[in-house]
């Protein structure tokens, strides 16, 4: 059994949805030893998260961020927790909404994603800064 | 440790919410063998997804349709990337609500769900064609 | 290689969100043996679910039953599966949304949070009675 644990800091982004799958397994040493296992990624914050979706068309990252604000919406008459901004309680439940972690198959030292899936980091503060990830791959070699 | 990890072809469904664990259970060897474990499900695409829900009732599944395609619209203003349908831009959104994947904890050789839990194959596309899935199964014999 | 898998019993609680790692933690024997590796909880329930948010101000997780309750309302007209009352329905879409599952990463004997991380327990029932969860801890010594 092979395990590798480490944290990857994510550069700062604005708010919407980022496709980050290079820089994250960039970030990751060791993944091409595992000929089967998993990758396991957490990010450690509660308004920011992490999805599989389209890698090819800006369009849909763009999109995403619509229909978000949209259901999510800032100004609402229910929230209550307003101290930190008009963008975090939204951020919040954005976050929950996709969650923060992802699990993925390992092949042959590489996760074995559909040829159209790529990893988003999501944003969802206006100044989020950088983001925490931790990324635990275990497997055979 | 017992590592068994396989590709399952999921058949072509109509947009809609499927109840599929018979078929992914099937469709994978090896899991009989695992006394305490974790099976883990990637559907390797971005407008179909998998969510546990109940086993039992079809209005069930019938109603998730229909939240889902009122609380994601296929003509909203804000959708820009339109090329490929009115179907598809939502899609893409609900399989990120859902996710598309499921870690399931193995005990005696099978998954340790509820008694009302089933996988759902999440269809969000009127003609999503087959489904691929990458399953990885793990643990001590 | 350590394995550690066993059932919790939650208390039953009211309809809402509830910050639950404590309970949880608790209910797990050996977590603080494993060096490096991780914990696998399943809600065996599919009208409540897990998240990891914000675990200091409580409105936040009244924030989260306020959108949730807008956003899966209980009148609506599409509804079909109403036997088990107004509140079922929207429960089992809400527990997809959120998901019956959380993996976490354990470094040094402790899952590795982020400092404003917490586990929710997701009521989506008004009486939803105790929940049962299935934890599945593995890792390295």
């Amino acid at each position: 059994m092979i395990w590798v644990q480490g944290r990857i800091t994510l550069a700062p982004r604005s708010r919407g949805f980022h496709l980050v799958t290079r820089e994250i397994l960039d970030g990751i040493d060791g993944l091409a030893q595992i000929r089967v296992g998993l990758l396991h990624l957490l990010l450690q914050h509660t308004s920011a998260s992490l999805t599989l979706n389209e890698n090819a068309s800006p369009d849909v990252r763009r999109d995403f961020e619509s229909w978000f604000d949209d259901a999510v919406p800032e100004r609402a008459r229910y929230w209550t927790h307003t101290l930190e901004g008009s963008d975090d309680m939204p951020a919040h439940i954005k976050a929950s909404l996709l969650g923060p972690s992802l699990v993925l198959p390992l092949h042959q030292g590489r996760p074995a994603l559909g040829t159209w899936q790529g990893i988003y980091l999501c944003e969802h503060r206006d100044h989020g800064g950088p983001r925490s990830l931790v990324a635990t791959a275990f497997g055979e070699g």
